[in-house]
């Protein structure tokens, strides 16, 4: 029997991917959480052609052009997707609307006898338009940029579901949580099939990292999130890592704090998304470098700009020497941030402007 | 020269006072943020008679009367004085008021130039009725209970007092400690020297423990989170312990997560306020028994009551054996909380209902 050729490892050539690979760095490579967005003018003028901010998300030249827009502008190594965490909720068939200067509102599921509402067979009929947003970015990108596609994870998709809106103590999703854990575990089974076949077609149009936001990770007692926020993510991606071996997961569990040791271990995450909270120090000695960290810069640093911004961004460049760091916000960009200061914190990190 | 005779240690009675002395206790002792509020019918008739929540604040008698009625219902081991922590901003000149279902609203400062509208010696004259409060309760409460007094922590009232309003980016304040860092210390000096004076008369008048509530203390990053989140408490608990050596500091850094190992050393804290997300296994490993620890119960889990509540509480008991541990929630009490799982919860932990 002829044998086959042994498998040549091909090394990647884009910075994320090396990065994201273990693979040395001169400087980590660089993209920002909400890239595209209310800061920059070219996307004002995009979002006012395309209406609602739901028509954008569902409009794939447009969405297109907005997740490429800040690609052209500041030559990042990533552009994400521009879509919504909340487009699977609706594509299971919740109601779903942004209210300007008030966030999404959802009609809330009040009831486990409400979940036969959902319907995970159809999401595809309505996702369509983001997976062809999908492709025509990637063909739009330059070489050396990598695609990154994305959801929200699970338990924070959940306490959107259940509590109709966003919500500062998550008391219908943590209701849920303590009175009717089996029915809040069959919620967020339909959100992982949902998940797994929404990111499926994400890859299968293009995307080459995928990055699981977890915006509300840091709002439950222990054993409420390993069981509703850990293990819905590690389904996730074990699911994902035998459709598309090749492909990495970023976890992004925001506000995890002191859960954050062991969390890429119980998520077989490739990567951790670092909040601004989370110390240097303490990254560098507990997570990596075995880890590869995303992060952290304060957003509203971004918006202060100068010496505090260059301090800012030397000492988180130092912290890891470019080495398995990604460097990114610890949350995402703000509507009142300055361009220049985009364009100053893109000098310092690929090393074009030094000076503090 | 006559010897004076050497100073007997006496040692605490009271079960708090007992737990912060570090002594054996057969179980913890236990009280509840705010414990005195809208879930109890009582309460919401006498602040009904009061008119609005600020006029409870500075009516001695029925600010007293609404302290004490957890205490006869439920036999708290501490009632905590019913006020508020932005009752300092308001002695301090800055306008406050408390709208429904809406929380305070302040004359934000907007400037440094404005701090000088800030008055640190007239204080004392609209906070005499909160003193007159403290005195009140002590005099009425059982002999087993401990009075505690409070003061929110500099940083968390700076929040208030820049931002105008309760804020989920903190937006304001966090300009001001990226792009001010010298006039937000300025704040943060003003406050500490208030909030000493202000703890100083509530010792005089009663006050046999002080707690600290640092709401805000998670969402600075680290450099920025030693110099306005610790140092302002640090200073306070320095100072009150050259004035009262012997009133004991319960510290509150709600969200501090990663920064919650080693802030009872760096601030000087009898114990420490512990939220619900913190592990109870991490906690013992890592604070516990050196700091005696307080909470975490997740006010939610009492709202839900049942079976569930009785395993949360026996898993927190067990955790710490009763031992350098005092029982609370892991943040305030919620309004729809019902009467009969506080009553649940109080004989769990009396150990007069043992079933779960």
């Amino acid at each position: 029997m002829a044998r086959l050729p042994p498998v040549q490892a091909v090394q990647p050539t884009k910075p994320l991917l090396r990065t994201l690979a273990g693979l040395p760095a001169e400087r980590p490579p660089i993209w920002l959480m909400r890239q595209a967005g209310r800061y920059l003018p070219e996307y004002r003028e995009t979002r006012a052609r395309a209406g609602s901010f739901l028509d954008l998300c569902y409009d794939p030249e447009l969405a297109a052009e907005v997740t490429l827009q800040p690609i052209r502008r500041f030559g990042f190594d990533a552009a994400i997707l521009f879509a919504d965490i909340l487009l699977i909720p609706q594509a299971l068939g919740q109601g779903l609307a942004f209210r300007e200067n008030e966030g999404p509102v959802l009609d809330a599921i009040r009831g486990a006898a409400e979940l036969t509402r959902l319907n995970p067979q159809g999401i595809h009929a309505r996702l369509g338009p983001v997976y062809e947003a999908v492709g025509r970015i990637r063909t739009a990108l330059p070489d050396d940029c990598t695609l990154i596609g994305f959801a929200g994870a699970p338990w924070t998709v959940a306490t959107y579901m259940l509590e109709g809106r966003g919500s500062t103590d998550h008391a219908a999703a943590k209701t849920w949580a303590f009175g009717n854990p089996a029915a809040l575990s069959s919620l967020l089974a339909i959100l992982v099939e949902a998940t797994v076949s929404y990111l499926d077609r994400q890859v299968k149009a293009g995307a080459e990292v995928l990055q699981l936001f977890d915006t509300w990770a840091g709002v439950l007692p222990e054993m409420e999130f390993r069981r509703f926020c850990v293990e819905p993510v590690r389904q996730i991606i074990a699911r994902m890592k035998e459709l598309h071996p090749g492909v990495p997961v970023i976890a992004f569990p925001r506000g995890a704090g002191l859960y954050l040791e062991g969390y890429a271990a119980a998520t077989g995450a490739d990567a951790l998304g670092l909040d601004y909270t989370v110390p240097l120090g303490w990254a560098r000695d507990h997570l990596w470098p075995k880890t590869v960290v995303q992060g952290n810069l304060d957003p509203r640093l971004l918006v202060t700009g100068g010496p505090a911004l260059a301090e800012g961004v030397q000492r988180l460049l130092r912290s890891f020497g470019g080495r398995n760091h990604i460097f990114n916000l610890g949350h995402g960009i703000v509507p009142e941030t300055p361009v220049r200061h985009v364009e100053q914190l893109v000098r310092l990190v690929k090393g074009t402007e030094t000076s503090v």
